[in-house]
């Protein structure tokens, strides 16, 4: 009963703030509408993720999730790349890494681990995340050094971007390759544990369309919200760099937040972290690179070159993770470490 | 019979140490004695410490150490913020920590490794006192970028200096309330060991009243030693940065020195390990920040960035120790690989 | 009878490679030769080294051709050196480094990873081919740094050099002891692996004989290879510096490869490891240092400074490398990401 009332609620509010985006009501409306729908979505969307992974597994729910979230980003940021925004799409791929490495995962690890004194997860998963977390950094931060060192020209500059862009898509596509299908079972650790869980309320059909429905309708709201920023951003005085990087992320991220949350506090933290992790390394080793090459389809290609600041940023962030991650447990001061450096980030980017 | 003769002795040449200090001897009198002096009392308060190890099991004790022996150093810090040198405070931070991390540590696994083929300590704190280490180094790393990379305004430094400070401090208290409190025997390693070790002279009282004593008098004869380091100095020709990161860190970390290689010449190599890395973590996490914080106070605020070779030194010696200690296990050829940097790392500062 | 076969032609090519070579023929036949002879003298190099390691257990066996392997590079570049072509020198020590961490043993671990689903080697021994890593990085980095950054005068940069160049000798050289002497039944893993495995044709003593011979002629036929890159190089339009890192370096270690990827597909990964980490740790802490100290005899000295590309490549093949190795499994897909971070280095270089 209490179910159906939720999500009755939550499509009211879904509709409203559809009308108040496309009737263009008055913005801080549109905000206030589409910040509260958004709440209502995620929740719809982490229980349809936690649905899903009952059905796959913890790694494949959490790869499925993590791909779902991502969509929506890489939808956006291709009109932001046609459109020739490159800096802020570069500012708004840092923000969903770091976003994700440090808040979101330091959220899932610190509420869960209020609850369970330590949670455990696959160890063999967290070493091969902290080598692929290795390979982005070193895919971003090579052309860094060598365009700058040895003064490359924008043609250089284009073909080693491609160049790295193909590269990256070919190891994130073996890895699929790899984890799901030639060393499935090696990675796995969901299965064991869902099985003691408790029955989903949907089959297994309706809740991949649950959750397909559910990322759908995560995107459309998160776009909404993201329309309505722009005014806040002049009227606050912020950089357009601090709300690439952090407002955008945090709200465009919100459907990795909730379902990552909800998993770790059910003692699911392989999911989790594979929600958090494989995210951004989604975004590292697939999502940017694809940037790349359709900018090239649109006649202007944007190079890889990340700024230093930024560098900086996602290196920090992948070095704590990989810290933290490596041993395979999880606890709450771990969970404090990681939003500590997402804080100490936030202040650097907004003095920015 | 004999100890007492060592006591006798040390309270001899503790007060003939003094009366030169402020009766203002000749200063190569003042060194000679301060420098005899320091042995006596080191080793003093290496006994204490391990008495009370012994009570309080090796990791307590460890960190009673490493407090003791940086309130020493922060004491003597606090004066220089207050005089404004800044940069000779930086240096010395530096050099505690390099210290500690290279030659404090790399001292006792050598010693305790010649003795014992393979001393062994628990993994666990390792994985924390790494994270904790890379913690730091982001802390000290991320400014020294967004104000170099974005050229921020003193105002803009000063106010991300101060947040950095409190941020780390706030990750230091709640780490002794995580690994004292809520997770306290998961990362104890010493009880078990010490129960079987022999019975300490001194009761849990007197043990503890003779460590503060003892870290009153390192305090007490190393501020008198660097007192008279100036003259030395300049006589030798060498510069501030080499005397401030070398010189007076090995001085004011013999506390460290003596409780260590002592405890690691027991084989009890986990009391060993947290009297280094705690005390650098200390430092970097919880001395640094303070002072940052107390120089706000004397109207006028010390930054957090320090100079490249300052940030190399610390990254370096983190990255090797991180290497070393992640077994859980060392010997002695570990314990020459630290000392090896930090002879790198002094004839680097020593030819700057 | 087939055995027979192979060496007998490849005697003749041996020979007549030799001829073409002394002979002054066109360039285009002495290339040919030499590439035809190299791919047979390796293998034959392969099979000594794996009738070695039967005998002497896998490491042993490793550091022997490890060695051999160097020898020929060490000799030809102190022929460069005592010409002062140090960039050369450095490009082509670069070279050899990154192409033994990414190139040999990623084929190594890719092609072993293709026939065994995991393969197995001692943890310990990542451990400390990390850590060794870790301090070769050190002592290149730590230079570079205070050089640039403290301006230091050529007198000083040639001091710090050679302290560094001692420092990383004498390193090298306890790191035999420690693993050969004090600490080697730790480090073995190969004896039981090899006890079980079929007997070689050759004796103990034939098969280090064979050994010798084989390094030896690999090391002349490379040497007649080089000879003829020059031409080659200007023909096709390829930099000084992307030949010597890339095209003498793969050729260079023609053995290790051969002898890697036999050993990594007969299951034996522990040796395959064993020659392309420990031969790219023997150049950077042994082979690179007494190139420094060699130039000084010959009256001009060659500092440790690698430039920053140089630096990135080093340090990155190292990150990955060590990542990688640190579980002390592998399997085909980290093959694939060391084979994709040289590719990514060597677009970069060859776009320099």
């Amino acid at each position: 009963m209490k179910k159906y009332g939720f999500y009755s609620v939550m499509v009211a509010i879904f509709a409203l703030s559809a009308i108040s985006h496309y009737g263009g009501w008055n913005v801080m409306w549109q905000f206030a509408l589409s910040a509260l729908a958004i709440l209502f979505v995620a929740g719809f969307l982490g229980k349809a993720t936690e649905s899903v992974a009952h059905y796959a597994g913890q790694r494949l729910g959490g790869f499925l999730n993590a791909t779902f979230g991502n969509a929506a980003e890489l939808i956006i940021a291709i009109f932001l790349v046609k459109e020739g925004l490159f800096d802020m799409v570069k500012a708004s791929l840092t923000g969903a890494i770091i976003g994700n490495l440090l808040l979101v995962l330091g959220l899932s690890v610190l509420l869960g681990g209020l609850k369970y004194k330590q949670q455990h997860f696959n160890i063999q998963i967290a070493g091969y995340n902290a080598t692929l977390m290795i390979m982005a950094v070193i895919g971003l931060f090579v052309p860094a050094v060598f365009v700058k060192a040895e003064h490359f020209s924008v043609e250089k500059d284009h073909l080693l971007s491609l160049s790295i862009a193909a590269i990256l898509i070919v190891s994130y596509l073996l890895w699929l390759i790899f984890s799901m299908i030639t060393h499935r079972s090696l990675l796995s650790d969901g299965e064991a544990a869902a099985d003691h869980g408790e029955t989903p309320p949907w089959s297994r059909g309706v809740s991949v369309l649950f959750l397909v429905l559910a990322t759908i309708m995560v995107a459309l709201v998160s776009e909404w919200l993201v329309g309505t920023l722009h005014t806040f951003t002049s009227r606050f005085g912020l950089s357009e760099l601090f709300v690439g990087a952090f407002v955008i992320a945090i709200i465009g991220n919100a459907a990795e937040h909730s379902a990552a949350v909800m998993m770790a506090m059910k003692n699911k933290i392989g999911a989790a972290v594979e929600i958090a992790i494989g995210s951004s390394l989604q975004i590292a080793l697939f999502v940017a690179p694809v940037l790349i090459l359709v900018s090239t389809l649109f006649g202007q290609t944007m190079d890889i070159l990340f700024t230093p600041i930024e560098l900086t940023a996602i290196a920090v962030a992948v070095f704590i993770a990989k810290s933290i991650s490596k041993d395979g447990t999880t606890n709450w001061y771990e969970g404090v470490l990681l939003l500590m450096v997402y804080i100490i980030l936030g202040i650097a980017f907004y003095l920015v």
